[in-house]
C-alpha cells in the first residue's frame, strides 16, 4: 500500500484539510495529491483505540484544468460538512508529469483533464486510470491511513468533466457501492460532445463507425451518464442523483452539458430518482457551485447517515 | 464623479457578484477594479423609480497581496450576506501600475500592499491614497451608481493588513461613520511589527526619533489601532469591533499581529465593546476565514439593520 506524506494541515469549520501525497500505481506511480477535510472528532490518525470509524465520506471531483485545491479553497462545502460530520475528499484531476507528448498543449485535454476513466490507448493507458484511482486505490489508501473513515459509506459530488464523467459515471457504474451522487453542470453525454469526444478518442479509442452513424464505440458509451443511466440494471427507485446546471453556463449553451440527455434517460426510472434542475441565471463558476453546495452535502448527508 | 464600467457579472447566492472598473480620482487616475455583491432585489441598477435605496453595506478589505477576488472567491461570506440581504464590497489592496521604482519588489510593499492609508512621502503621495479611495470615493461613486444601496449603513471587516491599518483603523479615525468593525488576523499595531515599520516609513516619513525612544511619529499612529483605540475619542460603549485570531497563526508568532496591545488599549472602555478572541489552532489562510465570515456578517447584521 503506497505510503502516505502529509504536505499541510489547515484548521477549517470543525476540523482539518489535510493535503497529502502519495506515489500511485493507478498512475504509473506517478505522485498524485489531494486534499481531505477530517471533521473535528477525526482530525488526526491516532493511537485512540476506542476511535469509532464512523466519519461517512463526501468525494468532490473537480473539473477541467483544476487541482485538489479548487474545491477546497472555493467550494463553500466545509462548514456544512462540519455540522454535518461528514469527511469530503479532493483528488486532483489527472496525473501529473507523465511526459507524454502533447500532454500539456490544451487546458481541455492531458493534464487537467483525466476525465475519470481508464485509459486503453497505448499512449495513455500507463498513467491515465483516474477511474482506478478513484474508484478502488483511493478508499484503500484512505482505510489504510486510519483516519476514523467508514469507507463504506461514500457518495460522489463534482463539477463538469468532474461529474460528466467522473461522479455521475462512476456513480452508475457501481450500483450499490455509492450512496449517492449530485452534479454541478455535468457533462452528461460525452460520446456525443466536443470535449467528451476528444478525450475519448485518445484515451479510449478513435470512433470507429465508418458508416457515419450517430452510434459511439461501446468503450465510450461506457463511460457516458446518459447511455449508463438508460441501461442502468439498479432496481427502480435505488437512485439518488441530484443535478443542477445554470442557464447562464456558457458550456450549456456551446452543446457540451446536454442536461435534457441525461433527463431523457430518466424516462424509465422512479419519479423523484433522478433530479435535473436548472438554476436561473447562474453560470458555470464557482459562484454558482459555491452558492448550492451546502444544499447538496446536506442532501447527501440524508442517505450517507441513513 | 468616475463612470463605472462593468466588467462582469455572477449570478451567486441570492443576487450578483459584478465586478467594475473605473479611473480613480484619489489614486492618481488609475484604474482600480472592486467588486460588489448585490443581494436578490437590488441586483442590478435600474429604472424603478419605487426602488428603496435600502441595502446595507459591509466592506472586505483583504490582506497583503490579494486583489478584489480574494474575498469574493474564497471568503465564504455571500450566501450568508444573501440571508442577510446586505451587500458586501471587496476593493483592491493598492494602486496597480503606478510605475513607482520598487513598487514591485516586494509582496508586502507596493503593489498589493496599500495599507489603506493616505501616503506623504513625495514619491507615494500621488497614487498610494487608498485610505481616502475607502472612506470617501468609493461611497460616493456607489451612490451615484444607484445600486439600491443605503450607503448611510456601512460596516467594515478586514484580514490582516486590511484590517489593521484597514478596517480597523478607518473605524478609528471616523467615530459614528460605521456601524461596527470586524478583523481576521489585524495587524493591530503597525507603528511597532515590521511590515507597518517598513511600510509606514516609506509612504508616510522616516522615524525621525534620534533618541531611539520607543515612540514612533505622529502620522505612524494615527494609522495605528492600538494607538488610535487608546486615544479614542468616541463615548464610552458606542464601539462595536470584534477580532479573530488563530493561535497558529505564523505571523502572529512572528509578532506582526500583536493583538495583545489592541488588548491593552481596550482597557479603559466598556466590558464588550472590543471582543478579542483567539482560535485555537487556526492560522493565517482563507481556510481560517471562511470558517468564521458567517459569523462575522451575522454580527454585522445586527448592527446595521439596527
Amino acid at each position: 500500500m503506497p505510503k502516505l506524506e502529509k504536505k499541510s494541515s489547515n484548521r477549517v469549520s470543525t476540523g482539518h484539510l489535510i493535503k497529502y501525497s502519495y506515489l500511485s500505481p493507478a498512475l504509473g506511480n506517478l505522485e498524485t495529491s489531494f486534499n481531505i477535510f477530517l471533521p473535528s472528532h477525526s482530525s488526526s490518525p491516532s493511537t485512540d483505540s476506542t476511535r469509532q470509524n464512523d466519519i461517512p465520506v463526501l468525494f468532490y471531483l473537480a473539473g477541467l484544468t483544476c487541482t485538489e485545491d479548487a474545491g477546497a479553497q472555493k467550494g463553500g462545502m466545509l462548514n456544512t460538512a462540519g455540522e454535518e460530520n461528514i469527511a469530503v475528499v479532493f483528488p486532483d484531476t489527472s496525473p501529473r508529469g507523465a511526459g507524454i507528448k502533447g500532454e500539456e498543449d490544451d487546458w481541455d485535454f492531458g493534464t487537467g483533464a483525466g476525465f475519470y476513466l481508464n485509459a486503453t490507448s497505448e499512449e495513455w493507458k500507463t498513467h491515465y486510470n483516474m477511474y482506478d484511482l478513484i474508484v478502488d486505490e483511493l478508499p484503500k489508501v484512505l482505510q489504510e491511513a486510519d483516519l476514523g473513515l467508514d469507507l463504506s459509506r461514500i457518495s460522489l459530488m463534482g463539477h463538469s468533466m468532474g461529474e460528466g464523467h467522473g461522479a455521475l459515471s462512476i456513480y452508475l457504474k457501481n450500483p450499490g457501492k455509492y450512496r449517492s451522487a449530485s452534479a454541478f453542470a455535468p457533462v452528461c453525454n460525452p460520446s456525443k460532445t466536443p470535449w467528451g469526444i476528444k478525450a475519448f478518442s485518445s484515451y479510449l479509442s478513435p470512433s470507429t463507425n465508418s458508416d457515419n452513424s450517430q452510434e459511439p464505440p461501446e468503450s465510450w458509451k461506457s463511460y457516458d451518464s446518459s447511455y449508463l443511466l438508460s441501461s442502468s440494471s439498479a432496481p427502480n427507485g435505488s437512485l439518488h442523483v441530484l443535478v443542477d446546471v445554470g442557464t447562464a453556463d456558457d458550456f450549456l449553451k456551446k452543446g457540451q452539458l446536454e442536461p435534457q440527455t441525461l433527463e431523457e434517460a430518466t424516462k424509465n426510472r422512479q419519479e423523484g430518482e433522478v433530479v435535473v434542475r436548472m438554476q436561473e441565471g447562474f453560470d458555470h463558476s464557482y459562484y454558482f457551485i459555491s452558492t448550492f453546495t451546502p444544499e447538496h452535502v446536506r442532501w447527501h448527508a440524508k442517505f450517507l447517515k441513513a
